[in-house]
């Protein structure tokens, strides 16, 4: 049986590799790609979406998603990583004839979850902006999604903190204000953040590999990727890449890849640590606890980041070979 | 050579401790005690601080401070902890003939720490509202204070996050924009927080000896901790107490007792993680920053607890014997 997901993105390179490992992948039913800003703004990450999936014939649906988060100022598209509009060295055509659909993000998922009770996956790789509005405009939905995936935070583990600050990634520092709303809404969150996705790497022989190996898409990847490789190699001092969203794709279709954590989390909303993601996971009693009436999420701590890179590989492979 | 200190504290129990700690010790020269709401009002608090230099003989003089927080809301004394009146069982006599110097603490300490250029230690084992008031108002006495020594805060090593909350520590708690500043400030400081504190342990034997050792001091301390012992045992589970206050004592005349980590120190001031200190211990860039511009201080990690035990109990004893 296939799980239906909505992907939510900000495309984005890594985001790139994350849609076209859940459009590979056979054990899910990739039901639509719902667009942020993040990565690159809201136009360039929904043209992106939507020459993806022209590209590769996807099924799924396109739908145009917020420019900006809830309260905080923007804080714009990260260029230096992503490039000029989000795909790195390429540039999506102007000639795409696939259109959006006509709802905002947070209406379609709104629509889709209630069309299809208990069976809708929300896997979100970018800023929460769009889930904490569909949840703002129909609290309801919490009790019909089947489980929400999220690529986000940071919990201080195996010394991983931050990335966009010192103890704050990426997409949640992008809207802390919503994040915080996503996480302590009454359903099932799995965060996916950079304790376990930087404990997985996309060597640069790994991409050169799926290039020689998975067709087409082995050579989008590759393409799309050179210029993020380029971002670790002089910035970070890596020769290859982190595997951030993706991992979100690898936990729903093999949980058993990760090891979980319980427990209440909240984020900082204001000040030098916004954006950072902080879980009480343990049963200790305090006088003032803002996390004791919040739901209990699970964080990822560790990944078989050896079987992860397998599954992405041979699924790849596989769907080229179609 | 003796050191100068003033120390700033809102008596509460292991605040006494560290009171007759300092004053015990030939290396301390206790020239004043500041007093600040935080186990206690403040009113409690200064009639505890001079019921200790009634009782015990001090020439430290005594300055009343703040009654409330910078900003934040009070967080109230914490009852349940020291007691009614912040000495646990004990109240102070209504017949204290010793006065409160007429200034204000922020006041005296600005005015004791410009007539001593380079030679006074501020130690502050309460909430850091007195020490943020004397920046704000003579910001030059950074440059003129010997070394600030906090108890406070925590870092998360050794698993101690937080006493009051889930993430923080009660003295940061109760005004984290005060200590946020103070941790901002250009001067040296020295965090010794529950990372290292809640590593030490008065057992109730080794308060039983010291009752036994120490004359009227250690009888002193066995009372006034009859009722902190209380609270520990009832609903900490554990029969004796960590060493908070005192420890911070015991940097100023031992350094050397504590394995420190430089970096730029922060506190989170509003939401769910309000009073949680945050530090930047490596050089890793990020694309935003806010500790980079901030003065590395200096936080507790390790501390050798035996001798910390060891130096307590022999100063008090040698106190006892004068």
């Amino acid at each position: 049986m296939t799980t239906k997901i909505i992907l939510d993105t900000d495309p984005g390179i890594d985001d790139a590799m994350a849609i076209l490992f859940a459009e590979a992948h056979p054990a899910l039913d990739l039901v639509a790609i719902t667009t942020v800003y993040g990565n690159a703004t809201i136009d360039n990450a929904t043209r992106n979406a939507l020459y993806l999936k022209q590209k590769f014939n996807f099924t799924a649906d396109v739908a145009k998603g917020a420019s900006k988060p809830l309260h905080r100022p923007p804080v714009g598209a990260t260029v230096v990583v992503h490039g000029e509009t989000g795909f790195g060295d390429l540039t999506a055509p102007d000639d795409i004839t696939e259109q959006a659909d006509p709802r905002p993000a947070y209406q379609y998922i709104i629509d889709t979850v209630k069309a299809n009770p208990g069976e809708i996956t929300l896997v979100t790789v970018g800023p929460l902006t769009n889930i904490a509005l569909a949840l703002e405009a129909a609290p309801e939905i919490a009790g019909l999604v089947k489980e929400v995936v999220v690529m986000g935070g940071a919990f201080g583990m195996n010394d991983h903190r931050g990335n966009v600050t010192p103890y704050a990634e990426a997409n949640i520092h992008d809207d802390p204000h919503a994040a915080d709303i996503v996480f302590c809404a009454s359903w099932p969150v799995v965060i996916i953040g950079l304790d376990v996705t930087e404990q997985s790497f996309f060597t640069g022989q790994y991409l050169d590999e799926l290039r020689d190996d998975a067709g087409e898409v082995g050579q989008f990847i590759w393409d799309v990727s050179s210029y993020y490789l380029r971002f670790y190699s002089q910035k970070v001092g890596l020769n290859g890449c982190h595997v951030h969203d993706p991992s979100a794709i690898a936990y729903v279709i093999n949980p058993e890849l990760f090891t979980l954590r319980k427990g209440a989390v909240r984020v900082v909303t204001d000040g030098p640590a916004e954006g950072m993601t902080i879980q009480k996971f343990d049963n200790r009693k305090y006088m003032n606890d803002e996390w004791s009436s919040m739901p209990n999420q699970r964080v990822g701590i560790a990944v078989d980041d050896q079987a992860l890179l397998k599954l992405y590989r041979e699924s790849l492979i596989a769907y080229s070979q179609q």
